[in-house]
């Protein structure tokens, strides 16, 4: 089996990225230059007509969309730190917050530089911008205080929502969040910038 | 096992609620007044922090997120309609266009109406809700021109992304978005409106 990540390791794109790091599957990586608008090449939108990052090609197929990604990441490595939990349950609960994490969570940071997606107003995309600190921080908040066991998102088992939790925890500096007051979610950034896959993905960056 | 859904079925929920008809799993209903913002109500707070619907609890259990919901439901039922196809490829295939759906197409119809996610500011609210025909009307396109693949949502096999694209499908109108400019996604919800579990739940709406 065959595995191309197109992505980008300053984006969302990390997630997949030290997924894949950790699973022990062989993989190549093809940097997206998004500096220079890269994934709205013609060449680029062949592979993924949404513009973004990250894809995966598996055996020329193509795959986008975090949370699917690393769902199946997760399946093709059973015996990584990635691995499923058995129960069905337990899987939904990953997936839960992992959905969180892209429709709610992802979406709060794309109104930082990302307005046009939902305005042709430069005054509003101004406006959105500086409310994503609030926004950002409500969801901290919630996954503070409603979502985070510890040490992991999910335990004492690492899974998919780690890679993906921390990928958007690099982003809160900037969005005006200071992470030290989610106690948990900061302790959680700190064990992940310990492991061996998480320092091998940031050293690309 | 018990099943009971906290749902409103002029919202997302009806793609679980769908699907759990679908499914032929016994589940209770529990009708979430969203005219009185019942969802904000503290006793559903319990359930859902975030003030959302659908959740599904499971023996107590409490699930939230429709992509994780009507991923956990094909697991539950894997001899209904709304089954799993085996291939984990498949499956990812599936997941992806759901994450779609939450992460970009909801999110572009919730502008119309919950601009306070994004700005306090009741002018950019304004401003927001008269873009969703233009960024629907993108979403729209994407999926009939580059995921469709007809006559379901996957080709020949109906699957848990038919429920969550008719939900979603039901917005277009009120978006400003006219459906028969999309003919698979206008095919495709004609089709949905003769499924007996789509009569039975839009009969409750």
């Amino acid at each position: 089996m065959r595995l191309e990540l197109h992505s980008n390791t300053a984006t969302v794109g990390a997630a997949t990225h030290i997924a894949l790091a950790e699973s022990g599957l062989e993989f190549a990586f093809v940097n997206i230059d998004m500096a220079n608008k890269q994934q709205q090449s013609s060449e680029y939108l062949k592979i993924n007509p949404k513009a973004r990052v990250p894809s995966l090609i598996v055996d020329g197929n193509i795959l986008t969309e975090t949370p699917a990604i690393l769902f199946y990441l997760a399946q093709l490595a059973p015996e990584s730190s990635i691995a499923l939990p058995e129960s069905a349950l337990a899987q939904a609960n990953i997936q839960s917050f992992n959905s969180y994490l892209c429709s709610t969570v992802h979406v709060a940071h794309a109104h930082k530089m990302r307005g046009s997606r939902w305005s042709d107003d430069s005054v509003v995309h101004q406006k959105l911008s500086k409310y994503v600190p609030t926004s950002m921080g409500l969801c901290m908040t919630l996954i503070e205080n409603e979502m985070m066991q510890g040490p992991w998102v999910h335990g004492e088992k690492f899974s998919i929502s780690d890679p993906y939790l921390f990928a958007i925890s690099l982003w809160l500096e900037g969005d005006g969040v200071t992470i030290s007051d989610y106690p948990l979610i900061a302790a959680h950034h700190k064990l992940m910038l310990e492991r061996p896959a998480v320092k091998q993905v940031l050293a690309i960056g």
